[in-house]
């Protein structure tokens, strides 16, 4: 329905405009001007890099020592002021103790308006909640998972949420699409210069990666630690020569809640046999051989798979080049006993993933900008062999859906879903229902991912293999593995679940989701209770 | 004389100005506008950073292979042309087998009028001289160590020679003052991804650090090794996602020539008494104490201080914070003995500073962006408690040349040497007087260095303190080392050698000399003969 015109942020009033997916979107979000998703590598940026303002050495104290008495008096004198757009990070996950705080003092000052740039958000963050709804943050740009998710499909956002990819996150600082005014990173250890490390110190996360195009494009940058070492702070995983401003503080982060106990491997027979199958499937299809990569995620299923893929290894004698992680103690343990070259980390979820990384130097921290950022010359994310992803949703097509559920609630972040599904194979292992609710469906709720990058629907009750990957369907053919068509699949859970009720929607549009150029894949509504 | 023209460059006729040091400039060089020298930490930047062209994965292979057949294919696919800025990197010192091969072939496709913009030039450049001569390269912006300084001196060089600082050519590119159409980097291990390190392979030279700002800004960068791993090649120095194409070749660089031999130590008695008057100054000024640095040259007399500050550590019990080196053998033992905790390298100059890169974690590459890039918040070389640096010629006001002879000739670069007078104590430690020529002038030919910057001469027959460091002159007063006024200095090497001729020179300028904010501090010109 072009010609559709609706509200998207504030005042503001939007074309609405089919995009090469079919998805409605609007022409402008929060009233800025976006362009609508046009197909996987159809759109090519034909600008320049944002050119954040040239620094000079006089303007900064030659000790180099650049502390600042409170996180109060740094953001005063980062200029903190309504209308700008402050990121913070997720490194601490549920246990981050200082994006709360610069809200609180935002709204100690009076400002208002504010965009909220996270990498990502968690629970703790629902602190933000009041802020929200009393004005001093306008919207949320980045994942809002759980209660603020909940809160914005309520429609109770005063701006449209956009969430992006990791990838996409570092693409939209680096293209000046989101200029941050003021990058607030904690950092478990730091000198006073701003270099910063996230390997050690009480607070320890690993690394630091997902700040890294903050320091490099925002205005103003401000280093919060409650572990301040001597100059230098090696290594140095944030420069401190793009730092202004460093705030030293009791404590940054909740140790417990940083390193988030996700790394369980699962119990549920349902999701072994997932993982099994999985494994099974790229052994049958010539992936485990010597020199391959795969990326391992931390939940349940990904571990186990990790598991099997580690006895495979073994028994066949096949070392990986290396592993695309989400570290913890089952990677570190493979990269310690010879299975794997090196560990090529995102983000480590486990004591052991902080250590490995802190002494093995080929246990190489990464950032978005390496593994993921579209707009660069090449990623990494292309060249992994085989990665295991979640989906909420996966319609016929093999469209997937990773951030709302099936009752239509923005529930989820995008990570680095959607850099990932570049990888040589995708796999979605998934349960084929959830809650008595089938996770094939007609139509995705939210798309998020193109079917035409996701290979394999891995379910307990048999494997989908997208019937564009042909290549794929011959090798495997006689493995004995049980093949069906994604529409088997969608009816084998129809006949035990039946067809649930679709979610109902309000005209309102709540969050944009990006593709990983920058274009507008689809958007969320406000939920119809 | 403000009003007075000159050509400088080309056809380009140029006002002079007179700057905040008392040198006529120009104020247009090669064609384009150039600000004067306004005093340490006057001129303030008020534009933004450059901004390459946004890139997009969709242009890049998939499978990360960027191999191009030959390094002409590659430049041809880079769009080599009349007219652009080609930059190359002195890491392989005069052992480099790259750049001559660029503008070989620059000459067989018939390109002209080139700007190369190498981080260092050395004597095996002089291969180049031909396509100066034949405008195929219009002219140099760097060091022309050697015969190329004498060949611009003599008035031969079609365009200015522009002379920057480590920092000032990683300021210039990030600025945009220069504008790199086409890097060739040539990188000791690299993938066919373009990741690159420096740090192993057949022509192992350290650490690629010269080359970062090229990587990060150039429009377009090419790869060059003769050591190919599997992706991902680590350490990263230079990252893949920067990097266009990738050419394997058989042999890069002469290894007994990247590693340049300079690191004896010196052998004569008046070096030596030198040497050890500068350890005992900084141990008399209080310098040498716990958790110091100090940057420790590569030549014959820094090698001796740095012994010397060993000797003494060794006796005091102390221990310094970092070592900001130029790594050699002496260096890496001293890390490894304990006798300091990090080693912020810069450049390695012997295979044990290579092997203690590669191997220790404390050993850290850095790059011109961290150490010197005056256009950052910060940077640290303001943070080193001392360095020792060498000069041509200093005068009573402790201004100093590096680049050009008391002949006039330029025969050398200013490498790091204006960044590190940034340091807490500056100290030239420098003979009297070299081949019977005083090396304390009224005037010196070429200002590079503000006398406000430089704190203490050191010479075999006394040590002259700068008037302004009024705290310094006091800490050491009742040291008993052998104290003298600059005028003192001056009229004894006088007394030995007599007042030498000035050297005569034409109106011709042949070379810019930048200071670290990118502001024109003096000018080369033609040497009458």
């Amino acid at each position: 329905m072009p010609g559709n015109w609706i509200k998207t942020g504030g005042l503001a009033m939007s074309e609405m405009i089919k995009n090469a997916a079919g998805r409605l979107v609007p022409s402008e979000i929060n009233g800025k001007k976006v362009v609508p998703y046009m197909g996987v590598g159809k759109y090519k940026p034909d600008g320049r890099k944002y050119g954040p303002p040239v620094a000079s050495c006089a303007d900064y104290p030659d000790d180099g020592n650049k502390l600042s008495a409170s996180l109060k008096d740094a953001l005063i004198k980062a200029g903190l002021k309504d209308g700008m757009v402050i990121s913070t990070h997720h490194h601490f996950r549920n246990g981050d103790l200082v994006a709360n705080q610069v809200f609180d003092i935002a709204k100690e000052l009076g400002v208002k308006g504010l965009v909220w740039f996270p990498s990502a958000s968690f629970p703790c963050h629902a602190h933000l909640i009041p802020y929200l709804e009393d004005g001093t943050i306008h919207h949320i740009e980045g994942s809002m998972n759980g209660p603020l998710g909940r809160f914005a499909s309520e429609g109770k956002m005063k701006g449209v949420g956009v969430l992006r990819s990791h990838g996409g996150r570092y693409q939209a600082i680096q293209d000046g699409d989101v200029r941050i005014d003021i990058a607030v990173i904690a950092a478990p250890t730091a000198d006073s210069f701003g270099n910063a490390t996230g390997d050690r110190g009480p607070a320890a996360c690993g690394l630091l990666g997902f700040a890294l195009g903050d320091s490099q494009y925002a205005e103003k940058v401000v280093i919060v630690t409650d572990n301040l070492v001597p100059f230098p702070c090696i290594p140095w995983q944030i420069h401190g020569n793009y730092v202004d401003y460093v705030v030293k503080q009791d404590k940054i982060g909740i140790p417990e809640k940083i390193i988030s106990g996700t790394t369980q491997i699962t119990k549920s027979p349902d999701r072994l046999l997932i993982a099994e199958l999985t494994a099974k499937f790229c052994e049958a299809a010539g992936i485990v051989k010597d020199g391959f990569s795969f990326q391992a995620g931390a939940g349940g299923t990904a571990l186990s798979i990790g598991i099997y893929f580690q006895q495979m290894m073994r028994e066949k004698g096949v070392k990986a080049r290396f592993i695309r992680a989400g570290s913890n103690q089952y990677t570190v343990k493979m990269l310690e006993e010879g299975l794997t070259d090196y560990i090529l980390d995102g983000q480590t979820f486990d004591l052991e993933g902080v250590r490995s990384m802190r002494e093995n130097a080929n246990h190489v921290n990464t950032s978005p900008f390496t593994s993921y950022n579209y707009h660069g010359k090449g990623n990494f994310a292309s060249m992994v062999d085989v990665v295991v992803l979640g989906a909420t949703e996966v319609d016929l097509d093999f469209n997937a859906n990773v951030v709302t559920h099936s009752d239509g609630y923005l529930l989820h972040g995008i990570g680095g879903w959607q850099n990932c599904l570049f990888s040589k194979c995708t796999i979605l292992p998934i349960p084929l229902f959830r809650d008595r609710i089938p996770v094939i469906v007609d139509e995705v709720t939210t798309l998020c991912g193109p079917g035409e990058l996701i290979d394999v629907i891995v379910t307990e009750r048999g494997i989908a293999i997208n019937p564009r990957r042909t290549g794929l369907i011959e090798k495997v053919a006689d493995s004995g593995l049980p093949l069906k068509t994604i529409q088997q699949l969608k009816e084998e859970a129809e006949s035990i679940c039946g067809i649930p009720e679709k979610a109902q929607f309000t005209d309102k549009i709540i969050a944009a989701i990006k593709w990983v150029d920058g274009t507008v894949i689809d958007v969320v509504r406000q939920v119809r209770r």
